[in-house]
């Protein structure tokens, strides 16, 4: 049979039949006006999309290729290998095959009339060799950082971006009920984490969690139990835990769970490209009293920051008074990691990418608005001995918010 | 508890006693001397090391930070989060804490007296934004391609590292192994994709499976039924799956698994970072003759490939011998692909990431060399109906080769 055929003939209803949902033109034109007015404010007269998340936002297609929004005028989409499905996929209309970098300056003067005078990149991604090979395709042509403009007009979700994310709670829910049937004294930390994962990916859970970083990874399969809840780690989070090895040092490990042990639990959930996280407590019989009242510190936390979060609220002040609400509740040298390694945020944006703007955090003095999507993460570190927390992800609305994680709060004791 | 104090007294012991293994001084010294070697015929002062998996490779840990590698004298390992951790996990002996890029002029001239001339880093990963900084911080220093000598030094694995590589194949082994067990007509691609991970996970494997790349992304879920193996996709693969969504449009899907299809598992395992890559069919009942067929021809390509495989054999060679053979067997227009979409390669190198060097491909003249490890993976593809292939992880030995995924070929038929 001959590919194309099928591709043409089939694809669009099997994708659809085993729940695909495809970007609407609306959305996407939508989505490039809110990235235009960064384009206008920073005079850039075009953009080049190579970033794979930014160019799914912009196209609705994670297939090879390369995106080239003009200022004004239709955006190009060139697909490097898979052509039929990029246009299966994506409502823009101007979708066209490229076989080399190289072809770019022809493509889009053929599309678009002329080069521009300027062209952004993602440069807290694109790695130094590509742009060295994009300064020598545009000679003349100045390169300049667009990400943050990309990365601004992400952080307000649509409500279809938060329906998606919505779905992805409904799949994390179903996870951490499961998890509670099979948690068992004697397992491992990987292996409970290996079944919760293998749940999710029976509802639908795309298994890969992305972070905008070169070096920074999300898992899933993060399960501390006691002392390997103490452990930092790499990452700029309150517990990294042990890991599997010095190449993969957080998560889960072969440590065999004990009763009593606080065991936390930090699964996000992919639905569509939209993630959202959440943390809860499980533990095999009952917990010791220190762990149990240091989540409901936690717990406590957690919902005087919602108390905040509407728009207008402002995140640095949110991080402050956290600080000061732990210390009053007797964990000043424990919240968000042991003395000395305490991380500075309390929350992430999340979506597309675990660390979207905006951070609710020491320094980043901004302001939230509607649509705004983060996962809110209090947590209490007791080095050698456990560690316990809450996270949910909820989105700000017109007078306050909206979990998007609605999972009972209290510990997952079997 | 002292968090420093439980790490320096508890954190060997236990982590020894679920499994770590640290890398010797002695391998790193091996390593770093093969490194050396790339840096003197390219006249590089020293590298500073940013990327997460060549970072491993010289330091031993994945902690977060910056490794300075003079062409003369010690290493300096700068630590940015965790440095009890990174001490323990790494056997150099100048760790030190940074906790800026800023700090790195002062840090490296303390420690080797100057500044080096000129600096290697890894234009292929790094971000632009991260060189022009780099730039702004040593101002008059010459920053210069350095990927190529580390990817170089890293293509050749020591017997440290094919131990690890072994290891991981046995974890692949007991995954097929299980799989058979589980596998059942009307379970979901992804269903029995996340049992597998699962199976593999409480053996041990860490789950991730890093590329060397700004936008490919490895998964171990790649299994694909009837239609859905006759999907290409984006990476430069014979066929991707349909996946879960636009947004994660490879490997598994929500698909139901039918009796006599072709089912093809292509799954990866990862152990202290080092990964094997094997692909075996399966089928619910006897598959059709036309995929048995093909099969048994991919069969005969991979041994044919194995027949040849010894320090000095022509990577282009072989892959040209391959596409003859692939003709003769009747498969001109499937082999790798459909006709338009196929691929040029047949093996990939593997270790620490999936594509590592070398490449059995078209275009890639240059010779085997004992220590070297790929993975063969000859495929054939029929649009709309279905594909099959088999892959193995080989390390190129003294006379010829070894077989790392040591599992048996035939299809798993339940």
């Amino acid at each position: 049979m001959d590919y194309g055929d099928w591709m043409r003939r089939e694809f669009v209803e099997l994708s659809k039949s085993l729940g695909f949902r495809f970007t609407p033109l609306r959305e996407i034109e939508d989505r490039l006006a809110r990235i235009r007015k960064g384009m206008r404010r920073e005079e850039l007269q075009a953009l080049l999309v190579v970033q794979k998340m930014d160019f799914y936002y912009l196209s609705g297609t994670t297939q090879d290729g390369l995106l080239f929004v003009p200022l004004e005028g239709e955006p190009l989409l060139m697909i490097k290998r898979e052509l039929e499905r990029a246009k299966a996929e994506s409502s823009l209309k101007n979708v066209v095959p490229i076989n080399s970098a190289r072809d770019l300056p022809n493509l889009i003067k053929s599309h678009w009339g002329s080069l521009p005078k300027n062209l952004g990149l993602e440069f807290d991604m694109l790695p130094v060799k590509d742009y060295f090979r994009y300064q020598n395709i545009f000679p003349g042509l100045k390169l300049t950082d667009a990400s943050l403009i990309i990365r601004e007009a992400r952080k307000i979700k649509s409500s279809f971006e938060i329906d998606l994310m919505r779905a992805a709670g409904e799949i994390g829910k179903k996870v951490y009920g499961e998890g509670k049937k099979v948690l068992k004294e004697g397992m491992t930390e990987i292996e409970f984490g290996g079944l919760l994962e293998a749940s999710a990916k029976a509802h639908g859970h795309e298994g890969l969690l992305r972070v905008r970083s070169l070096n920074y990874e999300a898992y899933t399969w993060h399960v501390l139990s006691g002392p390997t809840g103490g452990i930092v780690s790499q990452s700029d989070s309150p517990m990294g835990g042990l890991g599997l090895s010095p190449a993969f040092p957080v998560g889960a490990s072969l440590k065999a769970m004990k009763a009593h042990e606080p065991i936390l639990v930090d699964f996000g959930t992919c639905y569509h490209g939209y993630q959202v996280d959440e943390t809860r407590m499980f533990s095999i019989g009952k917990m010791e009293k220190k762990f149990i009242d240091a989540y409901d510190a936690c717990r406590e936390i957690h919902d005087a920051i919602l108390d905040e979060v509407k728009p207008g609220a402002d995140c640095e002040g949110i991080f402050k008074k956290t600080l000061q609400l732990a210390e009053k509740l007797g964990y000043k040298n424990s919240y968000l990691g042991p003395p000395g390694l305490q991380t500075r945020f309390v929350a992430h944006g999340i979506g597309l990418e675990l660390n979207e703007l905006p951070f609710i955090a020491q320094g980043q003095s901004y302001l939230l608005e509607e649509g705004i999507t983060f996962s809110l993460e209090p947590k209490i570190v007791f080095p050698g001995e456990g560690s316990v927390g809450i996270e949910n992800t909820v989105v700000v609305t017109k007078n306050g918010y909206e979990i998007l994680t609605p999972l009972e709060q209290k510990i997952f004791e079997v």
